[in-house]
């Protein structure tokens, strides 16, 4: 088991440059966690992290979250099969954000509409107007995998 | 100038499925930017924006954030030279999240500490310890660029 984590030094060189996992938790106890592809670095999507999904992802070796809106701990992919397998967990410089380089399994979509990524809406400036345009379509069915969506 | 946004849609499919840009922002009054390379997608920081940070990025195609820290707006870049000029926006389904593809000008760091990106240190477990490695060093010398940090 990953013993606790550091408390983050008030020293900027120490937190910034150092060795120590120290996460920076919000007030709500939060880091956020940011994550892509280990194929090509797609960016998949973002979560965010209480200290026990940190622990369980570094343990596990598979991606854990904090889902805000159940208030509850989440193992990504346990209802959709898509969980993700974590290559590489990189921590930013004043360690508030993670970026996890994953492995997608099962039908390869990270998003709950069934698409890959989160990020399937861009955004185009057409007739004067700016507006969201999507550019991917989903690997699976949403409505056949969440019953409780 | 970019019209206000829309109001966030109550209808969970208007929100992930429209063509309407309505970012949720928090209680801060804040959405989450993943900001990666357009040449290679690396990921080179996490950062927030507010309602103008964002108009702004849309309107001149070029990064603008909120600095939680300082309180401001924030043009990226604007003392270092490390400007981000915006290829994409796109939106995740719930928009309460941007991710932006840029290139980078000047020494092509995004990182204060000088590096190209903040994820500069990667989790490796050696003889039983979970710690933090960094693996790339710095473009510029911070000392030089910032004088009031």
């Amino acid at each position: 088991m990953t013993p606790s984590f550091k408390t983050p030094s008030d020293d900027k060189s120490v937190l910034e440059e150092g060795t120590d996992i120290s996460p920076r938790f919000d007030a709500m106890g939060l880091i956020t966690a940011v994550v892509a592809d280990s194929r090509d670095n797609e960016i998949l999507m973002l979560a965010h992290m209480n200290d026990e999904a940190l622990r369980l992802t570094i343990d596990t070796g598979i991606a854990h979250y904090w889902s805000r809106s159940r208030s509850a701990l989440w193992k990504k992919g346990e209802t959709s099969g898509n969980l993700q397998m974590v290559d590489e967990i990189r921590f930013d410089c004043d360690q508030d954000a993670v970026l996890l380089k994953v492995r997608v399994s099962g039908s390869d979509a990270t998003c709950h509409t069934g698409r890959r990524s989160c990020f399937y809406r861009k955004v185009v400036k057409t007739d004067g107007e700016t507006r969201l345009e999507t550019d991917s379509a989903p690997l699976f069915d949403p409505k056949s995998v969440y019953t409780d969506h």
